[in-house]
């Protein structure tokens, strides 16, 4: 996933609507509490968007409206990678958004979403809340006046759509590839173009040819953008984004300002909606990808040793240079790897062990 | 883990003290709900105990009081298998336990903690909250006049604790093993002798030799029992508990009789719990793993695809006389099987592949 622009004329449409219902807005009471969100996804995005706007209900639900939401999808109130600005500013309250659109800004942010050969989904969640995770990352949000929680997950992305087998990282050089971020990094240390194209744009490159390849998310999100009518081979399992954490940022000072009680409701719906993602997507995932293969043909392939071996290097030259930065940014690499290292042994015993044998003695 | 005893002096102690309480607690104001807490885990018990104290706090933190808590651990109010009746009848508002623990009752509560060759965290919520888990659980609770909802996991177990290796299921025939639920009902149709002992009595058992071999969850509370001085090889990974899920049964007449708003917030509160248990045991587990490894000299042992193919044969005996049961068992099976067929074989190609790949790679 990552940068994708929208419409502009619906961003104003939606900006007007926006800026009316801000007025309109009632008076309010003592003990209410306005909360203004700005999201990165667009409005009932599959996934993404669905999980935004059911978080902002949820807060809504829980404190019986005592804090007062109004969400505005990205375009809506502001561009979706106005985000950031808009909160740490003051302007609105809190965002939802993947924190590694923020690495411009500080290299820091990236392993709070995701990182080339990093955490998966129970494994980030294991680091920031019980092995020194969330520490680091108020520490980081603090430089810029936010306070963040974890808010959803959308797993272990796939490789990508090719028209091409990947038996060595020699097939990568020249392939004009769209995949952003830190895993483009690593395809380009490769050989290959890495491309950032919005997500509306995808398809039609891919079928006219002007990029060779693609990755997105996973067969539940891939299948409704069609990627397998322009590409032969789905590639397995993605190295770039092992467990794509999202975001509820909020402006610090608010946050402070808030009451014990509505501090402890915004974290525990950001808990409960960052597991209810990862449930949704998961339960999702399995229906899809049985559909992709068995009603649209899809081939299989998996990312053989030799591929991955060139990718592991290129990805820890990528955590290197990013570690470098700066004091803050060596501390939050360093207790990434620490994570890395201790769940990531416990995982080769427990769930990734125990799923290999389950499934080769039932035949799954 | 499962049925232990505790000290009947304690439990009296504590029943006294908690009867106090009882009668002490203020007049309620109109908004107030009481809510009795029964647990089936003793209280401070590392993992389990500490989890169901840290949901009944949060309870009163999220409503800021609103909801007044009282939690009795296991013997404080009525004894740990007494809680299903207290909740059932009225006496308490809720227990904390795993629900297999009443499967005297009806089979239909194993898939909700767990079953041999079942569910992983990760599946199992996926199936309890997108692939019909929830409505499923309603169904059963509500004939018992319960309302349960996910409120913790310990994930993948351990496969146990052996003074002797075990090259095939052969070697299993004759073992007397602490191993309680359908887990030992897998390992007698293999042979061996499955023993129920409460957690307190089993390491001077394994020291005396009264038993050959005992499970008990994973690295972080194994540690704690010591039981690697009393046994050489710790194996890996458990087929008879993969995510052991753990429930927050109410009084159902008591939930429906709640505001929608505490209804929310009850509901958060579990799934808020649900993710951090997990993320504290997956945190702890790979740190005592190392500990228990390099500071105990514990000798780690894969089962091999022989014993794996031996218990799958066994477990789907097991598996299909629970399902016989009943309609209402055949429909919970039937959907179990299903969600572990459509999600677990998306996890072959995410988490546990990209966990394989990594973890070689990176040398971990």
């Amino acid at each position: 996933m990552e940068r994708r622009k929208f419409l502009k004329g619906a961003a104003l449409a939606a900006g007007g609507a926006a800026a009316t219902t801000a007025l309109a807005a009632p008076a309010i009471a003592q003990s209410k509490v306005d909360l203004v969100i700005v999201s990165t996804w667009p409005r009932d995005f599959p996934g993404l968007g669905i999980s935004a706007q059911r978080l902002a209900a949820r807060i809504g639900e829980l404190t019986d409206g005592e804090i007062a939401v109004q969400y505005f999808a990205a375009g809506e109130r502001v561009g979706a990678f106005d985000s950031f600005d808009e909160v740490a500013s003051g302007n609105a309250q809190a965002y939802i958004a993947a924190d590694y659109y923020w690495k411009g800004k500080h290299p820091g942010w990236a392993p709070f979403t995701a990182v080339p050969f990093g955490l998966t989904y129970t494994e980030i969640d294991a680091w920031i809340k019980y092995a020194g995770g969330q520490a680091l990352w108020d520490e980081l949000a603090g430089e810029f006046g936010l306070k963040n929680f974890a808010c959803g997950n959308t797993g272990v992305q796939m490789g990508g759509w090719f028209n091409k087998e990947i038996e060595s990282a020699d097939d990568l050089k020249g392939l004009k590839m769209r995949i952003p971020g830190l895993g483009g990094d690593v395809m380009a240390k490769l050989g290959a173009s890495p491309v950032s194209l919005p997500g509306g744009q995808i398809y039609e490159n891919l079928v006219s040819g002007a990029v060779d390849a693609t990755e997105w998310v996973g067969p539940y999100n891939d299948y409704f953008m069609k990627f397998y009518e322009a590409a032969k081979y789905y590639y397995w399992p993605g190295m770039h984004e092992p467990g794509s954490q999202l975001a509820f940022g909020m402006n610090a000072s608010w946050w402070s300002g808030l009451s014990k009680t509505h501090q402890a409701i915004l974290e525990a719906a950001c808990n409960e909606e960052n597991a209810r993602q990862m449930a949704e997507t998961n339960a999702n995932n399995g229906v899809y990808l049985t559909r992709l293969i068995e009603e649209n043909g899809v081939e299989l392939r998996e990312f053989n040793d030799d591929v991955y071996d060139s990718f592991g290097e290129a990805a820890q030259e990528v955590f290197e240079e990013a570690r470098d930065h700066s004091e803050l940014s060596k501390k939050i690499y360093d207790s990434f790897a620490a994570a890395r290292s201790d769940i990531g042994k416990w995982m080769a015993l427990s769930d990734m062990a125990y799923v290999q044998k389950r499934n080769r003695v039932l035949d799954l």
